[in-house]
């Protein structure tokens, strides 16, 4: 048995070490167009930033040490131009010779990636994608030869482009962001990437939402569609990734909807012969089973090995994908998994939202950091559509519990009955996805009813009235504007001055609120709790440009 | 309706605050014996070791507080001696006046926790238990007055007795640990112990096995079991706790086989007005459904609010309990979830063991930190039965996905399919969840036989040879005697050396050892893989006091 397989990075590589350690015997030939083999994409940016020093350490393998232990006939430089599916063979030209040659095969794995989508990027400037072990040397030597201090502007808030962001932050380079969309970090919902916003205002970038590249501007720097003109040694072009299908879709395989590869569950194509894993493939949606696009390693690499499963003959099937995704930003972290809120009103899909804001660990005990969190339900069934989390420290672990509470079928109640692990200084006694649990399990059974933050001026406007728990002291530091503040602790001795109209509670995070509500609904009171209280209505606000001041999560302390 | 809880930290406490936001009309008293309610037991040796500096951040609540925001009728210093079952009332005794009193009740919660199992204490010696804000206070007064280094023998190494040490030599105290059984840390099998007790050892610690405490020596130190005497200004008994049932029994609650208050689903005791909860309660076993003690605050709490939901009528029930465990020590984090090993076999349940080496996050990014992972699987169902980690970073994350997945009922292969969050920073694109799932499906399909460290050498008497598939210099920095030395780069072509005979390959934690048994297996030779590799063997003599060298977790380097 002969396979060949086109990319040797994450999907290909996986793929082709799986089928040696299945089969001794059989042809393996990687086509790699570039010039390395298996290198980490993901630590690109952080050796433009100087995190990671040893280029060598982001080439994982070569094609001799993949010869020596896997006994891969791996061929760089080598771009597979044509795939001749009657014959069976490809056509393969070396890059730097441009030799041509023709490979037969007995099965063929297409994992040619991804490649950048570029946007409107002016001529002129020394304009790079962040995609491969070239655009990291040219973008370090452009940035070497600069004398004094650098410019850059980066194209698209995204994963890449943010990354992109903190690590040229970190080399000491002026960063312009430019953005065509109205929020930075498009995959969270608004609200819970305002502190990612505030983040960049922080550390002195330059942010420009609603925005694109317009053209080079006469004296050298960018000219963007508002007019500005900004200054650029390098123009970084993070606008997002598009599948990489030509040599499929010449040869005739079938193309999703969504533009990636279509493949079954075992990561074949319409030919039987021809698999496909990776960036350039069309994954199925774990929510809804639709075709979708995510650009990730780890299902590269999953997909990868279920491929090599595949042809060998085991049982083996790449399951559907939940998207889960983190960014790590000036030490904030930001991850999700599933849906998004924007995502479920655009499907028309009914959905329950709760916001807290728990801290990472006990209190008590020192170097607790805030988090503010975002689960998405579905009000019939109760299943986890999706979650978003951004703070310091323990968010990548409670997005990965909620990653497995998904795969595993738990309903948002049920999270109040995980038993995580606690001591102080990891969690505590109810790990904040316990919280969200019991905050989820409360709307469930009724024992709370909750308005959104973007729901309250429209409840206002109909005649709710806004009471504020907090103390006092809390109300005067900065409140809703027209809402009354009756203290908790003095509610219930104060219920004859609340006018007779719907209520409205809330408090700092969300909790006080719901005792407040309880409190009130049991007076007989028609009363709903803001949903992640004044926190979460001020990253709202903030992510609308209604507010003036935005709120900074990294100096913002943990709630009482 | 009148509810008397006895007992005002975390079961008692949670139960008192959810019912009083399910029922504003509640009764409701609390009466609790000691001085202070719902303080932060866990927070207690990191004020001992100065970790928390501030006394009052570990007094979450007090009785005022809850008075106001909870209309709760706190009582302090009120110990209940006796339940009237039939007049429905309790006998309460003011434990600073002696003044009695008797309560009526619709409902009683029996909340009064566990009390300190003492171990052999000499008399004559400050000897104090670990478990109230008094003991605390005690200790640090205590030590505060010894004039130069002090000293203190801690009895018992379990999670109490470990996080005493910790912080007693945070506080500079020289600490001798004496423990009756043959290993640290008890609930960990013996060779993923062997990482924390060689940490005590590079902390200066005493380490005393298979020892126990016999009396005051003549010159005021200890005498331990073994004859030594070691100084002591203070002694630590953290032997354990015992639910504290006294007060249930006389009243003639059934008590349950493993010695705590029989409870049903709802937390319910035989008597249906009479509910219990907390670390003097009986727990479900997750595994096989057998009733059990586990102390921890976590299920504390979630079972009060179950009482809670019960005596208001909502639907609740407590689940069973895994027995997620975590402890911190010197910057080593260990953590379980599920059966141990021993545990297993003690019941004569059939069992899968898979020990990984992973690092916490990519290794070409700073800051990876190497852990130890050990997964236990009922090889009939694929089922996971319990998981062990000992290591840095991510420790706690991992345990707390697992846990998730148990609760979720995913299998052990399965692991394979959960999609964790991955950047570089955070984890690795097959992350040391996903490599567990992969070394368990191996060993389900039989893609790889595995050999266990503990079975090594009987498998060698009966005639395998074992060899070694590292480099050259890895085999020289140190080996299992008597290994053949095979770099796995070389195998294919020296096939002709190996004997005819069955053959063990391992490697440095079990990763290319897989790739050589593959190699083997499919050139027709009997082979299996060490499980875990020379790292796991060698943690595994180590613990079993056969090799004169510990390894050390802290020092070790990632794997290359």
């Amino acid at each position: 048995m002969k396979t060949i397989i086109v990319g040797g990075v994450a999907g290909g590589m996986s793929a082709a070490t799986r089928l040696r350690r299945l089969d001794e015997t059989a042809d393996i030939i990687v086509f790699e167009r570039g010039h390395y083999v298996s290198f980490a994409n993901c630590g690109l940016p952080y050796y433009v930033g100087g995190v990671i020093t040893d280029r060598s350490s982001l080439l994982l393998q070569t094609p001799e040490s993949l010869g020596a232990r896997f006994r891969l006939d791996v061929r760089v430089d080598h771009e597979v131009t044509a795939i001749d599916r009657e014959a069976k063979t490809v056509s393969v030209r070396q890059t730097q010779t441009g030799a041509l040659t023709t490979e037969s095969y007995d099965r063929l794995i297409l994992a040619a990636g991804a490649t950048a989508r570029t946007g409107i990027t002016p001529a002129g400037l020394a304009t790079r994608t962040l995609r491969t072990v070239d655009d990291v040397d040219h973008i370090t030597a452009l940035l070497a030869g600069v004398t004094g201090r650098a410019s850059a502007v980066v194209i698209g808030a995204g994963f890449i482009g943010l990354e992109a962001v903190e690590n040229l932050v970190h080399r000491g380079v002026h960063v312009t962001l430019v953005e065509f969309g109205s929020q930075v970090f498009g995959p969270f919902d608004a609200e819970m990437a305002a502190p990612i916003f505030d983040e960049l205002l922080v550390r002195g970038v330059d942010v420009r939402l609603n925005t694109t590249v317009a053209a080079v501007a006469a004296d050298g720097g960018v000219e963007l569609s508002d007019g500005s003109v900004v200054p650029a040694d390098l123009v970084i072009d993070s606008v997002g990734v598009l599948p990489d299908t030509s040599l499929a879709a010449r040869a005739g395989i079938t193309i999703g909807a969504s533009g990636g590869i279509a493949v079954d569950g075992s990561q074949q194509t319409n030919d039987p012969s021809i698999y496909a894993v990776g960036d350039g493939v069309e994954k199925i949606d774990a929510i809804d089973g639709s075709g979708l696009l995510i650009t990730m390693a780890g299902l590269a690499n999953r997909h990868g090995r279920a491929t090599a499963d595949s042809i060998a003959g085991e049982p083996g099937s790449a399951s559907p994908a939940l998207g889960t995704a983190i960014l790590g930003l000036f030490g904030l972290t930001a991850a999700m998994v599933g849906w998004s809120e924007k995502r479920l009103v655009r499907a028309g899909r009914a959905h329950r939202v709760v916001h807290t804001h728990p801290a990472s660990h006990a209190t008590y005990y020192p170097g607790a950091e805030g988090m503010s969190m975002k689960l998405l339900i579905d009000p019939a069934t109760d299943a986890i559509l999706g979650a978003q989390i951004v703070g310091g420290s323990g968010v990548d672990k409670r997005i990965d519990i909620l990653a497995t509470a998904m795969t595993g079928g738990l309903t948002a109640s049920s999270l109040t009955r995980l038993e995580l692990a606690y001591a102080p200084q990891y969690s505590a006694a109810k790990d904040p996805i316990n919280q969200l649990g019991y905050v989820a399990e409360n709307l469930a059974a009724g024992t709370t009813r909750a308005v959104q933050w973007h729901e309250l001026a429209a409840a206002r406007a109909a005649g709710a009235v806004l009471v504020d728990v907090r103390s006092a002291g809390e109300f005067a530091a900065g409140n809703i504007p027209g809402a009354i503040n009756v203290p908790l602790d003095e509610l219930r001795d104060r219920l004859a001055e609340l006018p007779d109209a719907p209520l409205i509670v809330h408090c700092q995070v969300g909790q006080r609120g719901h005792t407040a509500a309880r409190i009130l609904s049991q007076n007989g009171l028609d009363v709903r709790n803001l949903d992640g209280g004044y926190r979460t209505w001020t990253a709202g606000v903030t992510s609308l440009g209604l507010m003036p001041t935005a709120i900074t999560m990294n100096s913002d302390r943990i709630p009482a």
